[in-house]
């Protein structure tokens, strides 16, 4: 299938590199630069196995394949929104962490529209190169009734390195992906530690807990041992990664802080919820972010 | 006088340098190498005008001075308050941060107990150098009405840049002290950041503020405006100091968040106070404390 992935990041990188093993992929990017990079030399994927994709890329708004894969941050949705409103009906997938963008779908109506919860770790390391750090799956399901469970099979490559899963409900999946960001990626910003510490650090994994409980109360979840143990799991599993967020900090780069904490506390405070951990940990963020060296 | 000044941090390092141009003193050491280095090379005293001061040290716990200044950090006191029970009457002097040993003065009722707050800057640079950051006062009361004005008058040498002086009421000067050190020290040590940005950085800020209100409910100050005005002013005139606390986390030293945000979460919490943003700082601080670096 003709494919665009649309944002040049970690996970548009790892997505245009794994479908190219079977699809036709464009990616589009911010910039010229990194476009003649792509062309020129490849996707270089860094992992236990490194390799090099080859795929068309171009920093023009042009976005003609019949499928879009959107890879940019919560935070570059908004102009975003403006180029896709006005395109031909197109299979749209959404791939973004938090749950912002989901509350402005209806207004891309004509489009066939899916929601992908990416599960791997992705750091990138130049314009071009993609450090693989992470062995997941991208969940994806129809958003609304409005897509087909075929679409998703025919995307995945059987690559088991990247497996792509279809899942009836997005709901429940996003918002699994949405608390464990919301536990792991402001702590280990804040505390510059990679991701293990939010278990192994006592003082740490207390605020872990505070703020876990926070937000299920907010995201109304039940079963919240459950929760936990994913949340446990990954932090274990990827003990010596440093988060997005935490390499965000590290670069001087915005953080995906406002769709991940900036939404829990808006929710939060409608419903009369206790949100006083995560108001810390989104200032404290936001204070980093605003930060000068000396 | 004959003085002993009891622990060689900062500010043992640096009472004892000034106390020495018009006293006869003699500075106790943890260590007996620190006690030599002090005793043979003097204290090194650095600022606008570095100088050295020659006193007397020892490491061994003899505390025959008619008059004593204890300058060791909170935590370091309940080993040293069976030693001071043993002891015949005396004058002596607390200059600690927090409140925690003034509710044990009274197993000292054959001293006479004095209690002051120093409100310069120090941070020791080597066993006998200290750094003489920030120009202050130390302020000394008599405690429980056991002391004397004119003993207060004595200990002060006129040097403009360590003047001592006389206050009817300790209450009020500690806990404006604690305010301004639950306010600056953990933020400051939390984000890695001098003092300065506790109001440069609009979102350090907001924390700030929300932190000294619970502070306030909790010290029960009216005041408001002009404490937060004091804490301002300290930040802004030592923008670019890194706290105590900062610097102990720099080194890996246990800090004094427990006499400073310790026992201000204890007393909230008998009070029913929200105590939540103090919570997570401790906890933060605690967490640094305990890190492992990779």
């Amino acid at each position: 299938m003709k494919i665009g992935v649309i944002g040049g990041g970690a996970v548009g990188l790892l997505i245009s590199a794994y479908l190219s093993r079977k699809h036709d992929i464009t990616l589009y990017t911010k910039t010229e630069e990194q476009a003649i990079s792509v062309r020129t030399e490849g996707i270089h994927v860094i992992g236990p196995n490194p390799w090099t994709a080859y795929v068309k890329s171009r920093a023009d708004v042009l976005y003609k394949e019949e499928i879009l894969i959107i890879a940019v941050k919560q935070y570059s949705l908004p102009s975003l929104f403006g180029n896709l409103k006005q395109l031909p009906p197109k299979k749209i997938v959404f791939v973004q962490n938090g749950i912002t963008h989901i509350g402005r779908m209806k207004e891309l109506a004509q489009h066939e529209l899916y929601i992908g919860v990416v599960e791997h770790g992705a750091l990138k390391k130049s314009p071009n190169t993609v450090h693989h750090t992470g062995i997941g799956k991208i969940r994806i399901s129809p958003y609304d009734g409005g897509g087909a469970r075929e679409f998703i099979d025919q995307l995945n490559t059987s690559d088991p390195l990247f497996l792509i899963q279809y899942e009836e409900d997005w709901e429940p999946v996003v918002l699994k992906k949405l608390a464990a960001n919301a536990v792991i990626n402001p702590l280990t910003a804040l505390f510059r530690m990679p991701n293990g510490h939010i278990v192994s650090n006592p003082y740490v994994a207390k605020l872990a807990k505070k703020l876990f409980h926070e937000v299920c109360d907010v995201l109304e979840i039940n079963d919240k041992d459950d929760l936990w143990e994913y949340i446990e799991s990954i932090a274990i599993k990827t003990k010596n990664n440093r988060s997005s967020m935490l390499s965000d900090i590290e670069h001087h780069k915005k953080t995906e802080i406002d769709s991940i904490l900036g939404d829990l506390i808006q929710k939060g405070k409608e419903k009369g919820a206790h949100t006083c951990t995560m108001e810390f940990l989104y200032n404290a963020i936001k204070g980093l972010e605003n930060r000068e060296e000396r």
